[in-house]
C-alpha cells in the first residue's frame, strides 16, 4: 500500500451472506471475503461475527487496524441512514431499531456509516462500475423485489427523510397485484426476479404445459427466474411468454425513469442480467417506444459491472465521498 | 423602487395568452399585464408583440429600460433551454427551431433566458408560492396534459440534456390509452383536466344519463373538467364516478412521486385545484394507501398559490437564481 492512501472496509450485509472487502480511496481492493450471515442467531451475534471476520481479514491481509480509516455498511431497510439505525428488515429476524453504526463503532473504534443496500449497490456502480464518470444515474436491482437508487449530480439523492429511490414501489398497474407495501401494482411485482418466477408458476398451475415443469421435476416451488430463462433458451413457449411480459413491464419502469429523470445511465443489476442480449436488446427496443426520443438518445441502459461486490464497494465509497452525511 | 434592487421581466408565453410582469430580486411585483398571444400570426409577430408590450409596460410603470436587468421567458416545449431555442410547440404554429433567447436579446438589448413552462411554474411556486423554503419539491400542472417540474436541493433538476421532469409521461397503465408521445397509459391520459372531460364524454356517449348532458345543453364537446365538477357538486352519479377515477389515477402518480423522490412538497396546479377539499381530501387519503408511511408523513401535498402568475414569476426567478445555466 502506498503512503497517504486511506483504507476503508466496505461491508454488504445480506439476509443470506455478508460480503466484506478492504479498499483504498483509489478503489483498489486489498482483501475480500464473504461468509454466511447466520441471521437466525439474531442481531448481536451477526454483528459480533461481522467484526470478528473483519479483524481476521485485516490480520490475514497484514493490514494494521489503525490503518483502517472508516467502515461503510450496506444493509436491508427500512433504516435511518443518518443515524445508522436499522428500523426493520424483512430478511433479518429481530433487527428492529438496531443501532448498527453505534455498535460497530463501539466494537471496532472505527468511524462507521450505514446506508441501504440498494443505495450502496448503485453508488458502487457509480464509483467503479457501469456508471463511472456519469453524473445522473438511476440504478435498479432486480431480485426478490426491485431495489432502486438515484445519483443526481454525482451525489446520492436521499430525499427529505432519506427514503427516496423506492422505484420498485412505483405503481405501474393501478388495480394490479397487491404488494406487501400496502399499494397495488408495484413495479417490483411485475419486473423482479420473483415476478418472473411467479408468472411462470401461475401459468403452470393453470394447467399449461411447459419444459419448465420438467426442469424442476414437477416441483413448481423450485421455479426461479433462472429456470424460466433456461426454458427460454430452449424455445419453450410458456417461458417466452413470461419473458416477454417481464420485458414489457421492465420497459414501462425504465421508460418512466427516462422521462422523469433524463438520466445519463440506467444501471440494471441482479442475476437476471446474465441473460445479456436476451434481456438488453428487447428491453432497449421497448423502452425506445415508451420514452421521448430526445431522452432515449442520451440514456445508456447498462448491466451492472461489479456483481456481488457492488454493495460493499458502494458502502465504502459512500463513507469516503459522502462522510459528512453520516457525521464522520 | 429601492436602490440596489435589480428588476427582472418574467414572461409566460402560452398558446392563448401571454402573461408578463416586472419583479425585483425580493419578489416584489411592480407591474403586470396579460394579452392574447395571437399565435396564428406566427413566431416573429408574436415575439415583436411581446417586446412591444414589454416596452409599453415599462413606460406605463415609469421604469427605465436601462433598469431592467434580465428577462426570463417560460415557453411550451420541446425546447433547448440551454440555448433558448424553441424546437417545436404544439400550440404555437410555426415555432420550429425559433431562437427565442437570441431574438429577444437582439430586440431588447437585455440578457434573456428561456425555460419550459412547467419548469417555470414549479420554480415560481418554489420561490414565492406553495413550495417556499422547501428544498425538494415536485410540481404537477393538471391542464390539457400534465406538466411536471422537479426541484432538488433548491435547484431546478434538468437532467442530462435538460429534458427531465416529464412526469405526465410516466406510464401508469402498461397497455393503456395511446398517448401522442408514442407511449401508452401515460399519467396525463388519466389525471389531466382533459382526461376528466374525456372520461365523462365516453360514458355519456355510451348512453349513460347525467346532469352533465343538461349543463352542456346536449353538446358533448362542451364537456370540460369544470362541468364535471359542477355535476359532482350537484350529486350527479356519473360525475362522481369520473371524479373518483380521476382521484384514483392522480393518487397513483402522486404516490409514485412520493416513493421515488421522498419530497417535502408536492405542488398541484391548474384550474382543477379550485375544487379544494373535494380534490385534496380524497387525494391525500388515496396517496396514504399507496406511499410508504415514512415518506407520506413528511410530504405536504399542496395546491399552487400563484395562479396564472406562477410561470412568469418562475421564469424571472430562474434567470435571477440560475442565470449561469442560461449563460447570463
Amino acid at each position: 500500500m502506498k503512503k497517504n492512501k486511506k483504507l476503508i472496509a466496505g461491508i454488504d450485509l445480506g439476509g443470506t451472506n455478508v460480503y466484506m472487502l478492504i479498499i483504498d480511496t483509489d478503489g483498489k481492493i486489498y482483501a475480500e471475503r464473504h461468509f454466511p450471515t447466520e441471521a437466525e442467531k439474531g442481531p448481536e451475534a451477526v454483528i459480533l461475527n461481522m467484526v470478528s471476520n473483519l479483524n481476521d481479514l485485516l490480520k490475514k491481509s497484514k493490514i494494521l487496524k489503525k490503518d483502517l480509516w472508516r467502515i461503510g455498511i450496506g444493509s436491508p431497510g427500512p433504516l435511518d441512514s443518518k443515524k445508522g439505525i436499522i428500523l426493520g428488515a424483512v430478511n433479518l429476524p429481530g433487527w428492529k431499531f438496531i443501532k448498527l453504526k453505534q455498535r460497530f463503532e463501539e466494537l471496532t473504534g472505527i468511524k462507521t456509516g450505514v446506508d441501504n443496500d440498494a443505495n450502496c449497490a448503485i453508488y458502487g456502480e457509480k464509483w467503479l462500475g457501469a456508471g463511472k464518470n456519469a453524473k445522473n444515474i438511476v440504478g435498479l436491482t432486480l431480485g426478490t423485489g426491485i431495489g432502486g437508487g438515484i445519483i443526481i449530480d454525482g451525489k446520492l439523492y436521499r430525499g427529505t427523510n432519506y427514503n427516496a429511490g423506492e422505484i420498485g414501489h412505483m405503481s405501474i398497474v393501478p388495480d394490479g397485484i397487491q404488494c406487501n407495501c400496502g399499494s397495488k401494482g408495484c413495479f417490483e411485482k411485475y419486473a423482479s426476479a420473483t415476478a418472473i418466477a411467479n408468472f411462470a408458476k401461475e401459468k403452470i398451475k393453470q394447467g399449461r404445459r411447459s419444459l419448465i415443469t420438467e426442469i424442476v421435476k414437477g416441483d413448481i416451488n423450485k421455479i426461479t427466474s433462472k429456470v424460466v430463462y433456461e426454458g427460454l433458451l430452449n424455445n419453450d413457449k410458456l417461458a417466452k411468454e413470461v419473458w416477454d411480459d417481464f420485458i414489457k413491464y421492465l420497459s414501462v419502469g425504465v421508460g418512466n425513469i427516462l422521462n422523469v429523470f433524463n438520466p445519463e445511465v440506467v444501471v440494471i443489476a441482479g442475476g437476471v442480467i446474465n441473460a445479456g442480449e436476451k434481456l438488453f436488446v428487447p428491453l432497449k427496443n421497448e423502452v425506445k417506444k415508451r420514452a421521448f426520443d430526445i431522452v432515449y438518445s442520451v440514456a445508456k441502459i447498462l448491466p451492472a459491472k461489479l456483481g456481488e461486490r457492488a454493495g460493499a464497494i458502494g458502502a465504502a465509497g459512500l463513507v469516503l465521498f459522502e462522510g459528512d452525511f453520516y457525521g464522520l
